[in-house]
């Protein structure tokens, strides 16, 4: 938690937050924080600042919120599309996305994607949410990247990927004969990531007449949490 | 498991292995196999070819090994020096560095790596060894990394680094007013990434005099098993 990231709901009064649960825990445990410390703080889709510890004890933490006027820091110009990975993946990867700055993240379905695995409870909103704030807390950012679930393939392929990528550098990463995956590129992209295992022909097809280009990574097969802040960190 | 890992003791004849345990039940489990399938295997620090499975069952799994003419792939030219993670991170840290194709890894002490770190049984060198070759099998590569565990940074520092380092463009991660990390170097590379909470100014310095300089990521801060993947994916 390199940033206390304050919601609405901790706000008692003016600049003034109340934290139990797992932040007064954090604080506690890790931090070692004791009153009048000087912390990092953040607004939820806000500023960043400086907050004091005015109380802190096994029940509570209470902030005052001392400055608030640095902007978060930009967002990569990427829209990512990842097959559903498997739900301990999925968390971890949730947490990447947020840190590295994905503004917008599409789950989605494939072939290759186990059915049980749109039955994690991690997929709630609520769960998606708790692993992005994790996230935007260990990178010090404060905007929310967008989720959306795709759990049919074909329809999002055909009729919405097609305007998603428009204007976009498209990319799907696929073991094989293809390009090597371009570097610091000067546009936005639209990234498409397979399952384990990979995509199958078929979907590398639907996604090419999308608008995608297949690149690949070189020899070796790289789990989809490697994979993820491989390709950001080689296109931006 | 992209590759089937085969080691001296799973030899029973001349181009025959058996296979009980975890690889046993992954190729029922994940693989689905079958008596007849064709496998990519390898064999521990050799070639890659393709094996054939004579016999599945409850209780072993025999592979006549048809093929084993094709070179693993190239290392990265790096020796990475990481202060030892949390014992979770460092499982993953493990495979993320195998699958990678990082040679060498010290694993080195600094201020804010916690002293439980040093006792968890996932340092020893059997727990070590499990988890590279996971990642080697994810990524099909054969090779071992050398990983080196120094519990002393100061005479590490001082003694052995700036031999280690010699030849090598040596770089420490660090956020702060440094220039950014290089991007698709041509030369071999000492590469330092800190602890959580990252490294304190005397171990900078101590890393700097012994011949590394000092680069920063961006704003974001990002977790170990993150930042491990990012930088070397820009750097190589």
């Amino acid at each position: 938690m390199n940033l206390l990231l304050l919601e609405d709901g901790d706000f008692v009064a003016e600049g003034r937050a109340l934290l139990r649960g797992r932040r007064l825990a954090h604080l506690h445990e890790v931090h070692r924080a004791e009153s009048g410390d000087v912390l990092r703080v953040g607004r939820l889709g806000g500023a960043m600042g400086a907050g004091r510890i005015l109380r802190l004890d096994a029940e509570a933490a209470e902030i005052a919120v001392e400055t608030l006027e640095q902007n978060p820091p930009a967002k990569l110009p990427v829209t990512l599309l990842l097959a559903l990975p498997r739900p301990k993946m999925l968390k971890r990867v949730l947490q990447t996305v947020a840190s590295m700055g994905v503004p917008r993240l599409v789950l989605l379905n494939s072939y290759r994607v186990e059915k049980s695995f749109w039955q994690t409870p991690f997929l709630s909103p609520e769960a998606i949410r708790e692993q992005l704030i994790l996230g935007l807390e260990q990178a010090r950012d404060t905007v929310l990247p967008e989720v959306v679930i795709e759990k049919r393939f074909k329809p999002f392929v055909e009729d919405r990927l097609p305007q998603l990528a428009a204007g976009t550098l498209g990319l799907v990463g696929h073991p094989g004969d293809h390009p090597d995956c371009p570097r610091l590129v000067d546009a936005p992209v639209t990234l498409a990531i397979g399952p384990e295992g990979g995509w199958i022909p078929y979907e590398v097809e639907k996604l090419q007449e999308a608008g995608l280009q297949a690149v690949q990574l070189g020899e070796r097969i790289l789990r989809v949490e490697t994979a993820v802040p491989v390709l950001l960190a080689r296109l931006f």
